[in-house]
């Protein structure tokens, strides 16, 4: 790194901090008003309409990890009827698009006879317009709120693909939801789009036991399915920050990455197969659970990452690993970025096949984390260390393994990669240790906002969404973008689905 | 299982048996004229030029894995020129497609106009019309037979997109080929389309030893990459029995399952990127080698199994793994069907992390091996076993693992879940027993001809190639079918690209 760059990068934490520590103080002023959202979801209810309130209250409001002090607040209730006409293009104050982009026309208005024929498809109960709507208006950092004037409860694939038929004859605009935990606007309305959330398709429908094959709906809780799989003695192959909120057909199509992507590989490996419905409301069956299926080209892939834009899933199927009995977890120091680099070489030769988690924070990040959150320390002495880093190993021998780490240890300390460093001995020390690191994740937002006011540089972590659809051509080449927009077009002709985001809108033709 | 099940399973195997000897026996007589294929391939030549000959003369006589006794004859030499006009549709008695098709009239024909402008791209030398022609139009079982009149041999992914820009405009049909070692007629022209074939684009772009992220040409041969990576002390994500002749492109292009799908996982998880050429002669770039990259659609997956018809693949980005140092294999016998998938349970939970691969055969396809090749014999007593089961374990300390893995049988033994097992002492038994594995490999071509004959079933462990093309709906639903269609249109509207193979004839107007 030159003299130059690490100038910059100070520059840009200092200034992070600053903002951080703003907006999270305002964010700790306005604590204590979202009391919804602070019990965990407990296991995995079968019975189709059960916990729906509950559930439905989480709109607007996820379970964010172990950030517990410090969660969005509820927007103020409002009667939220269908004679209400929200502003337009109200509050996006987030990214360059705000004031940017218009209402397509082509799209229809909503009105009372759409509202009467999704009830004969849905039931009165699951056709919403009251002040749930507002909260599924809004993504949970009030960065996106939309004006939908209606929220969709779709209990089954057939009332999804019903919708869908519907909306696309009328050409009606819609945004398919999960658990809206995003932070990139994907599962916001941008305009007046009717809300599909998934949130009542939460079914696991079955699991193989001998091939650890689970296949289930996708308004799935992560953590249900995680506690679910736990019982089984399996695990997701998947863990986020904000499991208690996020539905695992959000997490496909967002083709979220998570904390363990270095053990478990992405979800183009682990997703065995969707049913996903199509604009037109045809069903796309794409289920099948043979680990090699061959014929044909694999169409489950486009699907993965592509944020609702090209059709909603409605099924998931995944490959689980078993549940691995020993857990174990040390915090180091090292003293520059080459030493990390190193260290993650050394520990994939030397810890190789129990080595599951190596996560990396520098001391900026370590210390706009220490002076900004309740509850949270620095494990090592309070000595200068530049980087620090998170190793996790899972295997089956508790002993074993923790040698195996000692070892491991100790020769890094020798060879003066790592500085210090200390060994969880219990499960809340290992919990205190993944906390840091869990609540770094919390502050992403504010380093997106940064990002996108000071260099908008495009990030990777959370998709595309409303946030960055004019900025695809960073990282992708004008040829592929193209590629995808004539997908888009096959797929979605009349561009209902999620409309204005992913996709550069020079290439969508919205008006 | 029932009854009528087992029966019809033992009738399978009697005719299996019975066809597999005739088959085999045949082949026998016809060893020793294929003496080109018998010598390993040496390490990677990063020379342009360098063993050209070499690898073209592989063409239609790969190395598949340790068969080193049985091999596919080359067919007699003939005088391939320009001028010499092959009978149209000949030999390809394999599968139920043989004289259901007709070469379609909207496909031009190869003139001498064509041919001078391919030697203005490639350069005389790469225009191939001379004995390698017959070679390059054969699969090495010699069921699918074509009649094209041209071989080209690009070296550059710009020679690559010039020759298809040519044929687009042409509408000159044409077969991407890599090491032609499949076994569905995928690489084979059907008439007389004009042969890609990769052999020269065989270059290591770049390897990154801190993430381990290999960038290569398509044209590579897994054998050589294999090699390549063992020196920098890494593996390929992918072992294949006919390593020493098939090329990564082509492995991409079919999907290839391979040896360690339980311990590496599909290609779709470790492909990171693809550089693809279009029928159009578009070079599209998604070459991107972050593991977290969610920008947009990840097109790359749509190609990855798409064998040719999509894009022609010219340079590949894979994620390789570092190699462990303890490698331990028992092989095992199992009394019945159930006791080998308990077996594997309890493998994944007690092995866990050291579990690289599982693989099982049935005492029938044993006996096959057994009693048609030379060199082989049952690691364990001859009792009457009904299966047998391969266990490897891949792990960092040798003592250990082995430890753990004997731990494993004595308790697997106790339990009865395996009925006698033997564990490899040096590096000469453990080959032995893989061989056995491999061997059984190079069988499946005549289960796939026995199936195609008798119940013509499909399988999903080659791809669809031509033998399949009209049986993709056994696998795959008519929305799906309908939309890979739909997608081939799109990519290649005038299908140049692989035409007659992977989708069903009554969706691609060919005539």
């Amino acid at each position: 790194m030159t003299t130059a760059m690490v100038e910059k990068y100070k520059a840009f934490y200092r200034l992070l901090n600053k903002t951080s520590r703003t907006l999270v103080d305002r964010r700790f002023r306005q604590q204590g008003q979202c009391a919804r959202g602070g019990s965990a979801a407990s296991g995995l209810d079968h019975r189709p309409d059960a916990v729906v309130e509950q559930r439905v209250s989480y709109l607007g409001c996820p379970k964010r990890g172990l950030w517990t002090s410090a969660r969005a607040s509820l927007p103020s209730f409002v009667d939220g009827g269908f004679a209400r006409d929200y502003p337009m293009n109200r509050c996006r104050s987030f990214g360059s698009v705000a004031g940017e982009i218009q209402r397509s026309s082509k799209f229809a208005t909503l009105n009372s006879d759409d509202v009467a024929h999704f009830k004969e498809i849905l039931g009165e109960r699951n056709v919403v317009q009251d002040e749930r709507l507002e909260a599924a208006n809004s993504d949970w950092m009030h960065k996106y709120v939309g004006s939908s004037r209606l929220l969709l409860l779709p209990k089954s694939t057939d009332e999804v693909s019903r919708i869908l038929k519907y909306c696309n004859s009328r050409c009606l605009a819609v945004v398919p939801q999960g658990g809206n935990t995003g932070l990139v606007g994907g599962s916001v309305p941008v305009f007046d789009e009717v809300i599909i959330n998934m949130a009542l398709m939460k079914q696991v429908i079955s699991f193989d036991k001998i091939s650890g094959i689970l296949v289930c709906e996708a308004g799935c809780i992560l953590e249900d399915l995680i506690s679910f799989l736990d019982n089984q003695g399996f695990v997701m192959p998947l863990d986020l920050g904000a499991k208690g909120s996020c539905q695992i057909g959000g997490n496909v199509a967002t083709n979220a990455g998570g904390l363990r992507l270095i053990r478990y590989g992405s979800l183009h490996g682990n997703v065995l197969g969707l049913e996903v419905v199509l604009a037109n409301g045809d069903v796309l069956d794409m289920l099948g659970t043979l680990r090699k299926d061959n014929t044909g080209y694999d169409l489950k892939h486009l699907f993965i990452g592509s944020e609702g834009s090209l059709g909603i899933i409605t099924k998931v199927s995944i490959l689980t690993p078993p549940k691995l009995s020993s857990v174990n977890i040390a915090f180091l120091a090292c003293q520059d970025y080459l030493s990390c680099q190193k260290l993650l070489l050394e520990a994939k030769r030397s810890l190789g096949e129990i080595l599951s988690a190596f996560e990396f924070m520098d001391s900026v990040a370590m210390d706009v984390v220490l002076n900004n959150l309740d509850g949270v320390r620095n494990p090592l002495a309070p000595t200068a260390h530049n980087f620090y880093v998170l190793i996790e190993t899972t295997g089956t021998e508790e002993s074993y393994d923790k040698e195996k780490l000692e070892k491991f240890l100790v020769g890094s300390m020798e060879s003066g990669l790592i500085s210090d460093g200390v060994l969880a001995q219990d499960i809340n020390q290992a919990s205190a240790f993944w906390r840091l690191r869990e609540i770094l994740a919390q502050i992403e937002p504010f380093v997106y906002e940064w990002t996108s006011n000071h260099r908008g540089s495009i990030s990777a972590e959370h998709g595309v969404g409303l946030m960055k659809a004019n900025k695809i051509f960073y990282s992708k080449s004008p040829e592929a973008v193209q590629l995808m927009a004539s997908i888009k077009k096959l797929v979605d002709p009349k561009t209902i689905l999620n409309p204005y985001k992913v996709l550069p809108h020079s290439l969508m033709s919205y008006s």
